[in-house]
């Protein structure tokens, strides 16, 4: 069968949902979609798309079938309502949620003769069907693999594991990333137009700064990795004495130390349990426990 | 007269002053050092410094001087005593500091009759007399260019603007961004560690995504600098929502949810200041007022 001949359904036409469904008629997938409020379904189906009735009828098309609704709670009343048809389907849900909600989906999902793939949607809806949309999916590597020419249509699709949880830290843990490194621009935007440098000057220089701290991460991990954290490069204390200067710069000048303080926070229970003579990656102990809450 | 011939004095010789006497020296600069314990130039000596017997007599080499000690108060101690002969003189501070200490510095040193500009090594002592080693100025840029071919010895030499505190604003602004792009890669590895994932594997998706961001930075900082906030991409409270799940999941496996809650908390409060529906960087505002503390 030629790729853009398989089937695909797609359950919960949301923003996401539509792109999702968008992507696989334009890439010329025979695509069947169900939502709550079927007007929703209009300008799809005037593209080409089929809509179901119910989502017994929608799961009945065979091929592959999409969710991607509220949460999971809404995924399992869609798909456990009555005889939704899950035996010998294919389901990859990209709703946003919980590792522990896909690994309690997939076995849920499994034990009524599902195959079940978790996913997520590392990308806005315009992005979808373009290489810049991340889609992460972990489950059975033989699902993934065996419709992967398939879901190449919504964007570059990635398979992290077999632990369904997978996607879900994944993505959790992408955009912890990304809202760190846009905090600490802008705690620095902040800090430079103080001194009337304007934002998109300062910005050159903090993309640089974030693209060459990010070069150093495959190195660091190998002292987690192994357990060991000699003072390389530089040792916390060091570190500790700088923290303190970006602290004291910020409330020279006037802006928020919050950021500059948990930085600080942290290295300072690191160091007061010992490892101040040690590299900065030894922080993933305090990182690894449940720690003090504000 | 040839680079190389310009004399070059360097005031304290702790592990970075040592590494800049030394590029310098490497480099092929006649190059005369000081340090209150005279024995840490021991190594330099041998190398073909010459040691000063003051910093007066240090001073009267002629050529630039830079200072590199432990604070500004050891910089104004030590070039303030009696006639350390700063009339005349080229004065490069690298110590660590304040840009309002920095600012201070250059009025009276320039009172005193030198050329003052402030700087910030942004880099590991054995990184000095290499490309990687970043070293920021801001003060005079005729001061700047004048002494440019010297300073190439010791790295990658940057000017910034005239305003002395600019070298040290960048300097923790830049490490505000290391630390941030750090912390959020180990609160990634700590998520994906209880699954088993090991630091190494999660470290590449956590570089992609640190670079991936760093280049959004050019055109979010177009929407600072218009003031200006539309919701091109995301808005304020869609990102609370992943913000939300980020926190629950940190806490559903037991790791450290301080990060995430502080990203949630700023984000709260421009939700709660009106901003909902406006895109990320409308945060800055947050982030250039002194805020709540912990």
């Amino acid at each position: 069968m030629d790729n853009t001949d398989t089937p695909v359904t797609v359950i919960g036409l949301g923003l996401m949902g539509r792109a999702l469904a968008g992507a696989f008629l334009k890439a010329g997938h025979p695509t069947t979609v169900w939502n709550r409020t079927s007007s929703k379904a209009d300008p799809l189906v005037a593209d080409g798309a089929r809509l179901a009735s119910s989502v017994g009828d929608a799961l009945k098309t065979g091929g592959l079938t999409i969710i991607c609704v509220t949460d999971y709670e809404a995924v399992r009343e869609l798909l456990g309502a009555s005889d939704a048809g899950l035996d010998g389907a294919t389901l990859i849900n990209l709703t946003s949620g919980s590792s522990g909600q896909a690994r309690e989906t997939a076995r849920w999902a499994e034990r009524r003769g599902a195959r079940y793939l978790d996913g997520a949607v590392m990308a806005i809806p315009s992005a979808i069907g373009t290489d810049e949309a991340v889609i992460l999916h972990s489950g059975a590597q033989a699902d993934f693999e065996a419709h992967r020419p398939t879901l190449d249509a919504l964007g570059t699709v990635t398979y992290l594991g077999a632990d369904h949880g997978l996607a879900s830290l994944y993505d959790v843990a992408g955009l912890a990333m990304m809202w760190s490194v846009l905090n600490a621009w802008l705690q620095g935007t902040a800090l430079l137009r103080t001194a009337g440098v304007d934002a998109a000057t300062y910005a050159t220089f903090a993309r640089q700064m974030a693209a060459g701290v990010a070069d150093w991460l495959p190195g660091y991990a190998e002292q987690i990795d192994k357990g060991a954290f000699p003072a390389e490069v530089s040792a916390m204390e060091t570190d500790a004495r700088a923290m303190a200067h970006l602290i004291e710069e910020s409330e020279a000048v006037g802006v928020n130390a919050e950021l500059p303080k948990l930085i600080k926070s942290m290295a300072d229970r690191s160091i007061a349990a010992g490892h101040g003579k040690e590299q900065y990656p030894v922080l993933i102990e305090e990182f690894s426990k449940p720690g003090n809450d504000h």
